[in-house]
């Protein structure tokens, strides 16, 4: 009985204000579903947020860390998974994930997005800049999605999980 | 409030009966903790018992799995981490586990001893051989606890966590 | 005394003819001055066309590979590379360049151009698209550099290695 | 045209002079036969000493690192693969390697004997303790060769490669 896996992908740095609330959107959707919300686990950014919104709202929250530093874990990390892969981990951010919901851009974020499409996996890009949705849209336009905010990834999420 | 997790490392094939059977009573101890249980994730050998000693008993499961192929998962596996890094995911087996149980003997499970003494994690031997139980004592004789059975595992686990 | 290092990217099915053009004429580039050039290994797109660029001209081959099947890798490889890691190897390419050449586009090439950026690495695009370049040039103004061919990226590596 | 590479692995801190002199050996053999040599590539025990027999003759050495500190590279390094991956990059090392040589015991060491059998190698142990050569002997008998030092292990890499 495998649990469904949201991964909630975004800068750890340099998140706008709108960033952060989506990815806490979406963590507090996964939970009112009883999904289980994955990031790359660290107390800072989108990662944390979405964790936040899972976390403060019932939900099981999942990081997979670029090492095993236990002072950078998010706070609201039920299950850390350690990798010493720094970067190399986005790759099994993405695998680990059944669907991968990107809130902001960085360019962690942006093999994220990449990282996924060739995982095969489909990924939904919220409120990106016009220059990132229309890249990725040409590079993927069967698995990518470009919605303005979390209510949109929401819609998406519900047809696809 | 990360939880604890127990790695349960074993063979996939060829392991004996009595292997099975710790496996399956360490995964059942941890769930009467409230422990995770962390294993391979596939649906053989050591790591499918301790995941159903864990599951049958009101236990959370993780899996770090060397592939995506979802028709291997262990049936009693909440959680499936994809790494699409076949052994090379041995490594993060043990990074993952606050400490590693050993139930039998093989190439795979060799290696996930060696890189859990190397990664500063205590690892208890679980009725292995003469020449396994001399050689790993020699290697890490601090990590390296050696027990006749999952009786002998489990009250080192209350000591360790 | 370690030698430099080209990483040479692109698409392994899909490439057009001025792609394999590109990355035929940075391997021969780097021949002649006696740096490496790596690639993902296989043999097939831009990978091959980079090392038999090289070969051809008397350079030293590399190739990152996915997995292990010989079959699969380019006649033109000196050095086989093996991680069993997929996609996850593409971390491992642009970590192990000096510098990251990129012919053309995927979605594996663009997970690439990422994972360079952010493992800080100055990523040269030969003749992408509009949209490809104005979305990395708006990632990484610092690193990346958009040229329309191979003699422009050329002119880049003389002056950064 | 792939080139014959041998692995030599062995403790970075805690070799004998013996270890030492065999991985020397070792390194300069298959500098004799144009193989490359391959080992964790930093600037210390067997890892330097065996680049060091191989670079002083002439041959090509190539280091799967664990990081990109460019400080700790060997000065016997040709060619520097930099995984981030820590000791998650033992599975490379021996993947990588047409047969592997041991020279020494440490718990990272343990690990690549285990993963180089788990992928099919041979690995040859050079004069290492009775319960290590057993313990070996035991799980992979078809796999692993004991010798006393490195003249015993040119003779086998002699009839293996």
């Amino acid at each position: 009985m495998v649990m469904k896996v949201v991964g909630v992908m975004g800068p750890g740095t340099g998140a706008s204000k709108s960033d952060l609330k989506n990815a806490y959107e979406i963590g507090k959707f996964c939970a009112s579903k009883n999904w289980i919300t994955l990031t790359g686990g660290r107390k800072r950014g989108v990662m944390n947020e979405a964790l936040k919104g899972a976390k403060e709202n019932g939900g099981l929250t999942i990081g997979i860390l670029p090492d095993e530093d236990k002072t950078l874990f998010s706070p609201f990390l039920d299950i850390p998974i350690c990798t010493n892969m720094r970067s190399g981990r986005n790759y099994i951010n993405v695998l680990s994930s059944d669907i991968v919901v990107v809130c902001g851009m960085s360019p962690g974020t942006s093999s994220e997005i990449s990282l996924g499409v060739t995982a095969g996996k489909k990924v939904i890009l919220v409120g990106l800049s016009k220059e990132a949705n229309e890249f990725y849209k040409k590079l993927a336009p069967n698995q990518v999605y470009c919605v303005k905010d979390a209510k949109g990834a929401i819609e998406i999420l519900k047809k696809e999980l």
